[in-house]
């Protein structure tokens, strides 16, 4: 190739990008603040459609009109034979967010993420449970590719030869502004597929972003108020009266627990699964389920797609089955209508007509040695990238479709899951186990539309199974996962005072955080929310120098800091989570005073504070003019009809207001209206001692409602 | 879709099967025991053209010929729209070896690897900086994916819904018989591709097959004299002045030292770089690598391919430039004449010209966050993808024709490889630093036809740092690597004595090391190789039952114990490292007796043993009747025309023969017949006192032979 050619060459490149190009009229508004652009054709299976995923328009249209947050000129979307590359503009000081469940760091920029549906693996490169396309920028608008192909983003982490904005150019050997990761002006992504969506939004602020893309799922899921009680995950090997009597020990202790997992010993055979009834441990399963329900305990079953050859449902299910197996067991095409009703005829026979209440679908996120390979096809004609990238999304939706056909709530728990899952009854776990990663992952589910609980399975010292008890609490599912240790809440008597103390404040929270949830619904606002959505927090990233060392760090990088170690819970609560070994720790306080929890004494007001933490409680911190309803402790949620005495706390010098959400707990009655809110307000500059006032609907399970005022 | 639409699907599902299984006739012969089979048309580029592998087909064809190993209706091989699926027949007893240079792992068998030139990241999945698409079977037989594509390579990992041979079906709860991992009996390979060709090798032995592997590429490198000595790389900043003294330290501490190498800092701009000699600390480079050649030492001088605007290359190679920048630098498109001509030339003037004797090409492996991005384009048309799978070829290659045409041979480093490298005069080294590790990716490299060196940097303690020196005496380059650093081989002066010991023993042992190379050369044998390689040592793994643990090991996974922590450095060297804080270690001794290196006492035979290790030598054992040529110590590497006394060691009472080569050590003369083979042998049992008897050619360095009997 002669230097013409060359030039030739590039010319033709340069056209091309310009005929793939964005044009302007192909972005689609869908609602308001939010725009689509559509490569190739649309396809067969995409994350939304895959999770059943309706947007909200009332909602979505609701607020005050946005316009289109990027540079159009900067968008670039090129399309070649086997991938699509897609260019969107970055400036100088936005901060990126997102993409999914990372469990080590917050904030995205000068990364790369090959997003798939993986068990975490320890590094923050894309491969997780629930690696969503779905990026925020600090500028207050958010990027969804709604693709199931396997995808990589460049967040960042690419610069481009032809860029406008390129970094300075600095020599290694003797300067000291030299950087290991020169800032780029672009994030690209790159579809190994022939189609693609593209949607951006835009709620000018990053919190109202993210209600925007959730609003666009259809919106946050509402749970049942006993999923927001305490659960606890059974021994694997329990019979019908071991877990009986284990539920009476709960009773007995004066733990709360609202419902009882049983793991793969239920069945006659797991892994692969039959999803039959164990004869032997559990001979009357209607009956046990019966019993618990009289208790006020529901039962939840483990199981994973994998059905056995022996399994009642594998003759039935072969035809919609996957080329390959795992663990012996057939992979059904849950794609397929007739897939789905074998399955769901099934269950709701067996497990659902006797009363159980929910799943935990395991196994659906894969490790790369034993899910089906890239290698497998499916009857449906779904690739087997694509069905992996959905699988965990296509199981939620049949089974919240079934309970909600039976108008019952359920909550459960899932592996793997993706965008468009705001909206399904689920939440995700791993077998990982770092107490402080899973903080950072339930930090990053606020980004992403999904949910996480960094569930305790066993602890080295009482300590640590205080501090992780502690944590759960404060996240979508308060769980202790005892499926193979067997450990109970109260396994370390040195601490079990203070580990029911903080399960018995859950309970008392049950109403501030079925408002919350209530508010993920109506509105998308994640119920965790990490501290860069708090208005008035900003983009506070530190960048500390870093130290060269020819193995631990030879590119001399320096080192971000990021905020992943507190939250807020619902629009009041500050969590600052405390860690084994840990006597302090530093609190960032954003704008406005906050007070502590409680006390209700005064802790700062936009600044870093350092705090003594004591080993019986979580650092809370509550702003100035919060507003906390609350029950008294208890050992189950409040049943429908249930009348409660509410205790409102007020927190601070300022007035404030809360909108209290609720409904029966249970049914999906609310849809059609059957549910309240009620406006609970105070402030103490005017004299005014609380006031409640009915906004909405008439369901309403507060007896009496009582004010304390916190700082007085 | 309904139940006939499934079955018409699925029907047609295993026609295309059919259809794209490869045929009888499609398996093109290409020499004894070597056939291909093309998928697709030919690709424009592929791993074995981009290093420019040519076969040798007389030493292919030498031997006795052999048949297809495998079965060809357990093949099968599908294309789609966007992959390629390849299915390979695995038994049930088969190990698999191979994939490149992998860290942790030897035995492949039950694991998925993504082959993908990167950054080795501590995990062996496939990422890595020679992902080679080459297996091997414990059978005897071995497969190659000639593809420059990612690809996904399932090692027993996937069970297939067809398999005639499906694993047993246990019920994980109840049966202690259940596997984590059910035996497979495929092999399957992913490539996002259109096309690939697969070439299946057969010697019959692993041994053989790996030899026709590397015949297959024209077979091993055979590096100077000079590459086989010891060889220091200077810290980055160090000025001429400063590298001058540090030469004289070498020769005044009586180290041995046949190349130095200079780091980023001999350019006057690095990251990106300028490829131009750094005035103030190198004003004179001609004078400089020319008062080095006096004093016996050679230069090898560091780059990466990455050009800064400032640099006098950078308008020439802008045309053939990608469309990403790397450290601010252009990204030339090696696989076009014009910008190897650009570079070539520049270098000819400004380096070979004045003697440099070699490079070190870093970062062409790229970590994910700095190489260009899958979404880059070049201006040959070669995908982002091929370009980074096949880079480290491109510019091993395009400097190897260099030297071969100026007739003086090249030794140096790189950071990537892959498959086609066997002839290629560069080692690979990378920045991670386990010294474990380090040895597994050693005994890798060998199943591989790549070299790997196991550089030492610093230390914690002088014990370590010996144990290192130690091993990398046994490596293809025996190298200290202080470019931050700045440490010395006498760094830790309690340990000198044996450091400086273990690099007089590698120069002794250079007339050995130097025919294994020869081997490799002629023969394709791996000069480092596996025990798995080793005739009569068999494949023998072991497998440990598991322990349940929640987080560490949820699935009760068998441990696997691999034999990765010795290795044969030619034909008669058992090597079995120390690492630091052991005082004794287990050698598995293959069929055959063993006897001490160093007293020539015996050590064992087919048999496990245990031996005390002694901090001032690294246990080596050679087999009844091994012949080791050496040399006296010497600070360097013979010269051409130098005539050494040669004596030649007998070790046991096995007669044994040794085919001895020289030439002249630095040009390709040899490859006009310019070299010696020389036959020694000995035969206590007979009474032979050694023999010396020439087989061919008659360039020979060794003025005398003597004879040593360690074993009396």
């Amino acid at each position: 190739m002669n230097l013409k050619n060359i030039f030739l060459h590039a010319t033709i490149l340069v056209i091309c990008f310009a005929c793939g190009g964005a044009k302007k009229s192909d972005w689609q508004q869908q609602a308001n603040g939010v725009w689509k652009y559509t490569i190739g054709e649309k396809s067969k299976i995409n994350l939304l459609d895959a999770a059943g995923a309706v947007p909200n328009l009332a909602r979505l249209d609701a607020g005050a009109a946005t316009t289109f947050p990027l540079d159009k000129e900067r968008i670039h979307i090129t399309k070649s034979a086997h991938k699509i590359v897609i260019q969107l503009p970055l400036d100088d000081a936005e901060q990126i967010y997102g993409l999914g469940l990372q469990f080590k760091s917050v904030n995205r920029r000068g990364k790369t993420y090959h997003l798939k549906v993986d068990h975490y693996g320890g590094k923050d490169n894309g491969s997780t449970h629930a690696p969503v396309p779905f990026y925020l920028s600090s500028k207050g608008y958010g990027v969804l590719i709604n693709s199931a192909s396997y995808m990589t983003v460049y967040v960042g982490s690419s610069v481009r030869l032809d860029s406008k904005s390129k970094p300075a150019v600095y020599n290694r050997n003797t300067d000291k502004n030299w950087e290991a990761q020169p800032k780029s002006d672009v994030v690209e992504i790159v579809i190994p597929d022939g189609n693609a969506e593209i949607i951006v939004f835009n709620g000018e602020t990053p919190l109202n972003t993210v209600r925007k893309y959730n609003l666009y799922q259809g919106g946050g899921v509402l749970p049942p108020k006993w999923g927001l009680g305490f659960t606890y995950r059974s021994h694997t090997r329990h019979t019908a009266e071991e877990v009986l009597a284990e539920v009476q020990e709960f009773e007995h202790n004066e733990f709360p627990l609202d419902f009882i997992g049983l793991e793969p010993g239920w069945m006659n055979m797991s892994y692969p699964s039959s999803y039959e009834w164990d004869e032997g441990r559990f001979p009357e399963p209607g009956k046990f389920v019966h019993t618990l329900l009289e208790q006020g305990v529901r039962t939840n079953l483990w199981m994973n797609p994998y059905i056995a050859p022996k399994a009642k449902l594998y003759e039935p299910m072969l035809p919609y089955a996957g080329t390959h197996l795992v663990w012996n067991g057939i992979v059904p095409d849950y794609t397929m209508d007739a897939a789905r009703k074998i399955f769901l005829d099934f269950y709701t026979k067996n497990q659902l007509d006797i009363g159980v209440s929910g799943l935990k679908i395991d196994e659906v996120d894969g490790y790369d040695n034993w899910l089906w390979p890239d290698a497998a096809t499916f009857p449906s004609g779904t690739s087997a990238e694509q069905m992996r990238q959905v699988y965990g999304l296509l199981m939620q939706k049949m089974v919240a479709d079934l309970y909600h056909k039976s108008n019952q709530r359920t909550y459960g728990l899932v592996r793997a899951s993706n965008a468009g899952a705001a909206t399904l009854p689920f939440v995700l776990y791993n077998d990982y186990y770092d107490h402080r990663d899973f903080i950072t992952a339930l930090i990053n589910s606020g980004f992403s539309g999904v949910l996480w609980t960094p569930e305790v399975r066993q602890s080295n010292k009482g300590e640590e199974w205080l501090r992780r008890m502690q944590s759960v609490c404060f996240s979508p599912m308060a769980m202790v996962n005892a499926w193979s240790s067997g450990t109970k809440p109260w396994s370390y008597p040195e601490v079990y005072e203070e580990v029911q103390q903080v399960a018995m404040l859950r309970m008392q929270l049950l109403p501030y955080i079925y408002s919350t949830f209530a508010d993920y619904y109506f509105n998308g606002t994640p119920p965790v929310r990490p501290m860069q959505l708090v208005e008035g927090f900003g983009a506070k990233e530190e960048i500390k120098a870093g130290k060269l060392d020819d193995t631990a760090n030879p590119y001399n990088l320096a080192i971000r800091k990021d905020i992943k170690d507190q939250f807020m819970f619902g629009d009041n609560l500050l969590v600052a989570p405390v860690f084994t070994g840990e006597t302090s720790r530093t609190v960032i306080l954003p704008q406005g005073k906050w007070y502590d929890f409680y006390t209700g004494e005064y802790a700062g007001e936009n600044e870093v504070i350092e705090i003594r933490t004591a080993l019986a409680t979580i650092p809370l911190f509550v702003k100035d003019g919060g507003i906390i309803p609350m029950i008294g402790p208890r050992l189950h949620a409040p049943k429908p009809g249930e009348q409660l005495a509410l205790q409102v706390r007020h927190y601070g010098k300022e007035g404030g207001s809360f909108l209290l959400y609720d409904d029966d707990g249970e049914t999906f009655d609310y849809e059609k209206g059957d549910y309240s809110l009620t406006e609970l307000s105070a402030d103490p500059q005017v004299g005014s001692k609380g006031n409640e006032k009915r906004v909405e609907g008439s369901v309403f399970g507060y007896g009496s409602v009582t004010w304390k005022f916190m700082t007085e």
